[in-house]
């Protein structure tokens, strides 16, 4: 009998502890780091003594604030962008709420939790995004981008005309900080509402913390539904951190590297004669079709190998499975397993 | 003109901030100690290296349910006791739900959030509860013990006769690990929601860590609507920690010790003409009764000691003040103190 496909709360972790042999090679969850770098975590260790006080985002938010070119005002830190979506399901009251699939699945989570019925506008082939073809009395839209599971980095130009008065469109961003440049954020944008994630880039995915980035009548809202003093004096020192010029000079450096681990990567599955990568690459994981995808998926892991099953996102079926962008030892690891676990047999 | 009363959002740690003078003395803040002891700073330390993760919250809930005698099913890990009343609120639909006050203010503001109307229970004198006084038709029913700001102790024995069928009583434990033995706590109590912290006792406010017992069902929907991940791997090492029985031994001891500290405070509050304590205090903090309140804080405040307001708790006015319990030596500093600042001008 198949397994089941998970539901919508399943998230690559899990993928890490439910087999009897541990996990040697990560290619399953999207943090990109296997820890915080030395500089932030004795910033971090210098905060373990400031614990008695209650937390206060004052200095945080202008921080980040600085780094968006946004005020104070337009700024919500939030345990996680996991709370950012279910603070915004729970303030906003959509009447026709759109989910752009394939993506990260705790946004229609949130929604449905919240009770709100949920569309979802499934993209396809290469994942392009045609603002036209979103339903027109959406009045709430959700995107990913670049997008997880896809990698499809969609243009700025091509989310913008998506914006129409009584529309609520959120840009999930969390990856964004890993493409260079950043070409297509929309964190700027007065009129967009936009989630971030430290927590990839800085190996903070324990710490809890990321940041919306919208409207301020939208942004009081939000903060009045959360719970006080939500976020960590120890997650607010990370947010004011990350969000330095040094900081972001040094994820921008990691970003470049991540794009060369991709290309070798990609040159690596290229290698594979069942494996399709279907639309272009640009976020720190590629999205890749191939037939038998849950037996690979498991010989795999037998090997202490972990990559992520695709099925549980909506869009994708049984064929597709997400490999994180590691190092390229890591990468001809994985593929020089592939190859030995779907070699005929003699 | 009169200061305007703050609202319920007002708390403690705002009054460290608002004046030109520092605090040298903070009895404001109810957090017990100025930083958690070296061996917790060190488990957290160690923690640093693990924030890749995502947060896993197996193991705590263990050691909690193994700490109360519960099983895990009855355990929520929250962000803090705060995320506890926001959760609660959100999933209980109370059609009359009373909050008895004198009390802490999140309760009722979480509840008036999510939209419910609020009956406000007050008692008076020295704060007794007479279970028979509460509405009969209340479905909801929340309470602090011992409660914040009276420092009452109500026996187990006049919250029990509050259950009822189709009604949830919610008792709020913040501070029950400062009472030696913990007499009166219900947190064994299958049928009682308990909200416990582990921030008063170890010094950490900005963490964010608490949880609550109570029936699985409950529980379940709390998880549900709970944001992915809400408690951080440090939280969570934490309250791991904090609940092992050597912990819980040392909270013991800490307990009995801030009871020699509250006895030194009241024998020193009784030699302050105009000021009254008119209950029995059992918590690590007293509230006192004195007429012109503010003026005294203002005084205080301007020789760098900081007293909690006591008029934005529901039931008090502006005769109250809240003063936490510390060692001796600070508790001579603040009677001796406010001896100079109320004595008659020459």
């Amino acid at each position: 009998m198949a397994e089941p496909v998970p539901d919508l709360r399943h998230h690559g972790d899990a993928e890490l502890r439910d087999a009897a042999v541990p996990v040697r090679l990560d290619f399953a969850v999207n943090v990109r780091v296997p820890q915080p770098p030395r500089w932030l975590r004795d910033r971090l260790a210098a905060g373990l003594d400031t614990l008695a006080a209650y937390p206060d985002a004052t200095a945080a938010t202008a921080t980040i604030a600085a780094r968006h070119g946004r005020t104070a005002g337009e700024v919500l830190l939030t345990s996680g962008a996991a709370e950012a979506f279910v603070l915004l399901a729970r303030v906003l009251r959509p009447r026709h709420a759109v989910v752009v699939h394939p993506q990260f699945t705790e946004p229609e989570a949130a929604l449905a939790a919240a009770g709100h019925a949920v569309d979802r506008h499934i993209l396809t082939g290469a994942f392009t995004l045609d603002p036209e073809a979103v339903p027109a009395d959406a009045d709430l839209v959700m995107i990913g981008n670049p997008t997880n599971p896809t990698s499809v980095l969609h243009p700025a130009s091509a989310i913008t005309p998506l914006l129409k008065p009584g529309r609520t469109v959120v840009v999930d961003e969390a990856f964004m900080d890993a493409v260079p440049g950043e070409p297509e954020s929309l964190a700027g944008h007065p009129d967009v509402v936009v989630i971030r994630s430290l927590t990839k880039t800085w190996g903070l995915a324990g710490l809890r913390v990321g940041y919306v980035l919208g409207p301020p009548g939208l942004i009081s809202a939000l903060k009045e539904a959360q719970p006080l003093w939500s976020v960590s004096t120890l997650g607010l020192i990370a947010a004011r951190a990350t969000c330095e010029p040094d900081a972001v000079a040094e994820a921008e450096t990691l970003a470049k590297q991540a794009d060369q681990d991709r290309d070798h990567l990609l040159a690596r599955l290229a290698e594979l004669p069942d494996v399709v990568v279907p639309a272009a690459a640009r976020a720190p994981f590629v999205l890749v079709r191939t037939p038998g995808a849950a037996a690979v998926r498991d010989r795999l892991r037998a090997a202490g190998i972990a990559v992520r099953r695709g099925d549980s996102f909506p869009g994708l079926g049984a064929d597709w499975l997400r490999i994180a962008v590691r190092d390229r030892a890591a990468s001809d690891t994985l593929i020089d397993s592939w190859k030995r676990i779907t070699a005929p047999r003699p």
